[in-house]
């Protein structure tokens, strides 16, 4: 019952001094997992021939695959592409079809094709071409003692490309293993401990092919059941099962049954509810618009969002009041407020949410940094709720953002 | 003139699975850099005993430093204290500040405080305690064979808060290093391999202890020159002398010298000339509001964002004419254009950009996906511009939101 083990190997200068931030390896793990391949190790490595060859030599001896990012662009410090054509001991030859590719894609930007492109169309004779329609730099394909070793650009839309095209289709058919199932249950308003605490005994009685993962993130508590097993139908039955039983002792904590983010938790309700919602945003500046308008179909429901920066974007497009501004302060519950019913009417909609806060310090300001009001409201009734949180501007804002949609979540539901 | 080598291990059978992107490797590898410290190798593994002590096995074989995050936390998954404690052969004992520091935690959130807990606030008696100020879970600072071993939480903020009051001055204090700075150079409008093709020969001729490195964005491609040396002094010169005679070579594409993102190279030059602008989203939904709001003291220039998902929207707020949109369909210059102008008023601010298109495939729609028009307007001039993207919903925004900041920089530059 073993699953087909994997190591995830990045490469990339830019990697080990902080310059960008590795989502390649989340996209991989959760795709190889999701196909029921466990990924051992990722490991980050420099643009250096040695620090390559021995990463990959240190993750073959544990792993059947090894997926390597990273490393096959134009420029100098690239050196993957010759460096596994001599570890598998090929040579590089022309490959047609990506070189007629690749001049499409010069010509169609209007750039020079230089002599240096010439080589993106190379690859290993000895590795199967892994076609990137998104990019220049092709994928490849190798197979050695029974392992199998893919390498991909390091751009994240091209690597999600190639690996839904080309890679994971190939691994289903390569590797054959267990079924891994997954069931979450996403609560919100208690801690991991209280959580943990609460489903101890429960937790204890899992089988052992049935694990339970906390997932803690900002007001929120994601739990994941992970099984294993050959049958994948009798399997789902059986974690459908315990979830049912976790979700029955957390009842009032319980957010959803499907693991999606918030903002389509939303959706799904106001799409299926036929409501509209409207957004009044002064201190998170757009960013739960942002995270409302990441879902497909969010024009069905979403009407939009007034960002208000200045005072007198508030008195013009809200009508919030002067005279509120300067009695009250324009983070208090008096003015967000004035604000959610402002974008009640300005934008149309059954539900409206404002916030107005401090994210960082202002001179001069009474109110604490971290003070966040928030507001939401549909025709008949508002609630108002205040914050204070404690970390610095872009965390401030984060956290005013899912605390947003959770109070948004909490009103339309009747529990608030 | 060799460097302290460093390793970064994360722990979490989260970043095996994918739940979460680990941002906080990157953070640790920027800041050790800034003090000279290199990272050689950055490692994930599982919540398990044997993968944690091979992990850290292996990278003490090589580097001088490893920090290690993740796995601190009150659930049954999270083991790293216990066995650092046996791995370094200390035994566990109470801490009473970080025990005061998380009884008053829980009590502040109205918690109850539960015997799991009790347990956050246990150290190795053979480590440091590095506390943690946001959070329950304190780092350690361990120490063996002259190397140093750091222990942090994995939550993002509060693994920065220790890093940067606890650990950062105390490695100042016990490594020696050279110096190692860095000067960039943004570019806009040209690919990576034009930009390296145009200084191939300046690249050629960099000294030794001075290296280029390639970092391509959206639209955008950043040069940064590192240098090492134990003058300092004498290394910023070089490194400033080398920067400016690149960026006199790359002279009408360089959009900044500083390493700073989009939305600060366009904060910083309203506030020079006391401009203000404002936004009319739709379909990037508030993002680059959002990303606008990012820096510190963005109320100086922004105004505000009007995001308008519905066509109802864009008539009442912005004043575009239903006409237009009848006549040009939604997705138009004509509507565009109508959205920048109206913007500029409604927002009453100096430049106003506008940006409507179609992030992913609607029904019935001619204009096909990825189309997105964008206008920049003072109120002398308007420019418009027409993009079509090839990515999926997601990327699609985020590129347009990356060529929206660059068009508005152009705009004002004078350079459209």
């Amino acid at each position: 019952m073993s699953n087909i083990a994997a190591a995830i190997i990045t490469i990339g200068d830019e990697l080990l001094i902080g310059q960008v931030i590795d989502t390649n390896s989340a996209w991989i793990a959760r795709h190889l997992n999701e196909q029921g391949i466990d990924v051992l190790r990722r490991v980050a490595v420099g643009d250096s021939r040695d620090a390559i060859v021995n990463a990959l030599n240190e993750e073959l001896a544990q792993a059947s695959l090894v997926i390597i990012t990273g490393g096959l662009g134009p420029t100098a410090d690239d050196i993957t592409k010759p460096l596994l054509n001599e570890y598998f001991g090929g040579k590089m030859v022309m490959d047609k079809r990506v070189l007629a590719h690749v001049k499409n894609i010069f010509s169609r930007r209007n750039r020079p094709f230089l002599e240096r492109n010439m080589k993106q169309a190379e690859v290993p004779d000895v590795c199967t071409t892994l076609f990137n329609e998104m990019g220049t730099a092709p994928g490849m394909w190798f197979e050695k003692d029974d392992k199998v070793i893919v390498s991909l650009p390091g751009v994240p839309f091209e690597m999600a490309h190639i690996m839904e095209r080309e890679v994971l289709p190939r691994l289903e058919k390569r590797f054959f293993s267990d079924a891994i199932l997954h069931r979450s249950i996403i609560t919100a308003g208690e801690g991991e401990s209280f959580v943990a605490e609460k489903l101890q005994d429960m937790e204890a009685a899992l089988p052992a092919h049935i694990k339970l993962a906390y997932l803690p993130g900002a007001g929120m508590v994601k739990l994941r059941l992970t099984g294993r097993a050959a049958d994948a139908q009798m399997l789902d039955k059986e974690l459908q099962a315990w979830q049912m039983e976790f979700a029955g002792r957390l009842e009032s904590i319980v957010v959803s049954l499907e693991d999606i983010p918030m903002e389509h938790i939303l959706g799904k309700w106001l799409t299926k509810n036929h409501k509209t919602i409207g957004l009044a945003e002064s201190c998170t500046g757009g960013n739960i618009s942002h995270h409302l308008t990441q879902i497909n179909g969010a024009s069905n429901y979403f009407n939009g969002s007034i960002v208000c920066y200045q005072e007198e974007i508030k008195v013009k497009l809200l009508g919030v009041k002067l005279e509120t501004i300067n009695n009250f302060g324009v983070v208090s519950e008096e003015v967000v407020t004035e604000m959610a019913k402002g974008a009640l009417m300005a934008l149309e909609s059954d539900y409206a949410f404002a916030i107005t806060g401090w994210l960082s310090a202002v001179e001069g300001e009474q109110v604490p940094v971290g003070t966040i009001w928030m507001a939401v409201c549909d025709k008949d009734k508002i609630r108002t709720k205040v914050f204070h949180f404690i970390y610095n501007r872009e965390m401030n804002k984060v956290m005013a953002t899912s605390m947003g949609m959770l109070m948004i979540w909490k009103f339309i539901n009747g529990k608030l």
